[in-house]
């Protein structure tokens, strides 16, 4: 049994050290309880403050903390939302979060070559595009672009309050989900999607890409979702029925 | 329909635009060709070469492209990988990818609270840990940890070989996977995370848990993959089936 030369080494970083104390610490606190200050932080592990600062930094990203005023609260847990083809709105309300949208548009725009594919509509096709930003208890959570075809959901635009489900809007239709495929990646925010989220461009966020397909072999959406990745996580349940044809 | 401040500003950063002019290039490239450097690019967008740097750096996170000795080039399509039960060895081959492993520790270690839940033992009983880093045509790209009852699969340390596949010798044993629930999130990369992963701790890796059971209902496994995030996507296939009761 050999291992590699760097685990076996066994140095770790001081941040690395600290910030394993610093989780023990949390682990002790309620959520919204202040934690400790990187100067008594330092003083207690005798470290820099600078090496704090760093470890305070990781669990900022992870969602672990969180500012609040001019000081830093231990977080409420992260949202785990399973992967299924419930809406969003069902989702969180079966969390007992109050599910929110921003309208930040809502055009026309053409079809590029993914779009096109998904939807089954010629490149340059104009389609319905519709994005809004997640709310979760009014917090920012995530940000989500659709694209519908215009000869099936055109009519929306007449019918439809963007800050309500789109789901329950589609479904009035007469569309119904049959089966979805979701891609999911990991990507940092671009400063766009940063100012719109409320959190940094250093911030690693979920981003979820989902076809969705209705109850008669017909493409329903193209989504494209992003996800603050410090507030939510995604489940699946995987059981012998979900394995690929091979 | 009102629209956010911020979107209907309409105002990118410069670095924004040059991202979106880059990917129009990357879009005509082949893998493997080399990306122009900082200061043409700088000098084709009339922009500073921070502002170039930056673009990059973001393509570089999402692995569109990647360092080559002393330049930059294309990178080929990160590994889209099924959530399934499938083992990472049937899903790395369906994909014509040859799958490796190095094993990093192999050790017991006493179940803390969430290994000893998943496993059903109680707190501090000694589990088997065994870590590893996945290779795909030897590119490093994920870093698992496994965690096992000694009870069921202590003879694995007189038998198996931590190179080959775990579920194919778990099979021999006669643990069938009935199902699994996994839980996908995002983080970056610790020291040594980075360092096992040969990336920086600036890299978004996609992180999941998964817990599994056999076809009688007994808990098989607690495993906490990482997986590099420029390298790695996921694939859910979503039905009706899969929709939680709620």
């Amino acid at each position: 049994m050999e291992a590699t030369d760097l685990a076996s080494a066994g140095r770790l970083p001081k941040s690395y050290v600290v910030r394993t104390e610093l989780e023990r610490i949390l682990a002790e606190l309620a959520e919204g309880d202040p934690v400790p200050s990187e100067r008594d932080l330092a003083v207690r592990f005798a470290v820099a403050r600078e090496t704090v600062r760093q470890a305070l930094r990781d669990l900022l990203v992870e969602g672990r903390i969180r500012r609040q005023g001019r000081g830093t609260v231990v977080s409420r847990p992260k949202l785990v939302q399973p992967l299924s083809l419930r809406s969003y709105t069902q989702n969180a309300l079966s969390y007992g979060l109050l599910p929110g949208r921003i309208l930040v548009g809502w055009d026309d725009v053409p079809a590029d070559a993914d779009t096109a594919r998904d939807l089954e509509v010629p490149v340059g096709t104009p389609v319905m595009h519709l994005e809004r930003v997640l709310l979760a208890d009014g917090e920012r959570i995530g940000l989500e672009s659709t694209f519908l075809r215009l000869d099936r959901f055109g009519v929306l635009r007449d019918t439809y309050d963007p800050t309500t489900s789109l789901y329950a809007a589609m479904a009035a239709l007469g569309a119904v989900l049959g089966h979805a495929t979701e891609r999911i990646e990991t990507v940092l925010a671009s400063p766009r999607e940063a100012a719109l989220l409320e959190c940094t461009t250093a911030l690693p966020l979920l981003l979820l890409h989902r076809r969705s397909i209705d109850q008669h072999g017909h493409p329903v959406e193209r989504v494209r979702s992003l996800y603050r990745g410090d507030r939510i996580a995604f489940e699946a349940m995987l059981t012998r029925d979900t394995l690929p044809r091979s």
